[in-house]
């Protein structure tokens, strides 16, 4: 199974993609979307719709796994990501993926075991669990792969569940 | 000119096409695009995605007009406004229209003149400037309709103010 993590915003949306064979995690790849602040917002908005397509027509995920938005931040705060949200989720419906959504708190749990863990012990667990040398960066692909693991370790859980 | 005003929103987005010719403004049509809470918010959003888009290849307008959000509403509601809006301002952008934004005070302004008239004082002045026979319902489509009025008259203040 092919899971699609997105962290989605206006100046960047961060993406990571993972391999999930048995209880095996293998990194895809993973990168950023970024749109200039001196554009017009529909057209940062078309970039993200347009990248986004080309990165699910290359690697063909079979789901896609969206970081649901903190509800302590800002109206305005909250209008720009979910601007930027909107759109992730829309092109991740046209392309027919199936879409979960997932809060910090989950998404620390699963990686972290632990809802109040630091970024940067998550970024390292996203390290660690794919193999990788380096914690990826930018910020928000490192988030947007912890996003992905998140699903494929709630997958597991859920099929454990399922089995008993 | 061929104006297409939107008023976004997750379960009903409204829009409303008029045509100005010279000093006249015309009716074409207006309606909304209603979604389900019943189904999953990545289809809804598609379908608002759909649908605004066959009313652009249909009517093929010039300029896409937007209301903003207001700000002093609370932050779900921003997320979830804003989802939408990010849809339709990327819709419009990938259709390639220019997009514009307006304030509910400019759009209030524009239509009645005053910025803090009621939303009926709005809505009869829509009928009164469009030769309608009857407020257009539901209210959606009225507001579209207003924001599509208020581009139109922004305009005209625009072309007087260069011609002097």
């Amino acid at each position: 199974m092919v899971i699609l993590g997105i962290d989605p915003g206006t100046a960047i949306t961060g993406f990571g993609l993972i391999a999930k064979e048995g209880n095996h995690l293998k990194q895809i790849t993973f990168g950023v979307i970024r749109t200039s602040p001196d554009i017009k917002m529909p057209l940062r908005l078309r970039k993200i719709h347009q990248e986004l397509r080309l990165v699910i027509e290359e690697y063909r995920p079979d789901v896609m796994a969206v970081e649901q938005l903190f509800f302590n931040k800002n109206v305005r705060t909250a209008l720009a990501v979910g601007q930027a949200r909107g759109v992730v989720l829309m092109t991740g419906a046209e392309a027919g993926l199936e879409i979960i959504e997932y809060t910090p708190l989950q998404v620390k749990t699963a990686v972290v075991g632990y809802g109040r863990a630091e970024k940067v012990q998550v970024q390292e667990m996203v390290r660690m669990l794919l193999c990788l040398r380096e914690i990826p960066k930018p910020d928000d692909a490192a988030d947007a792969l912890a996003i992905a693991i998140c699903h494929a370790h709630s997958c597991k859980r859920l099929s454990i569940i399922r089995e008993q």
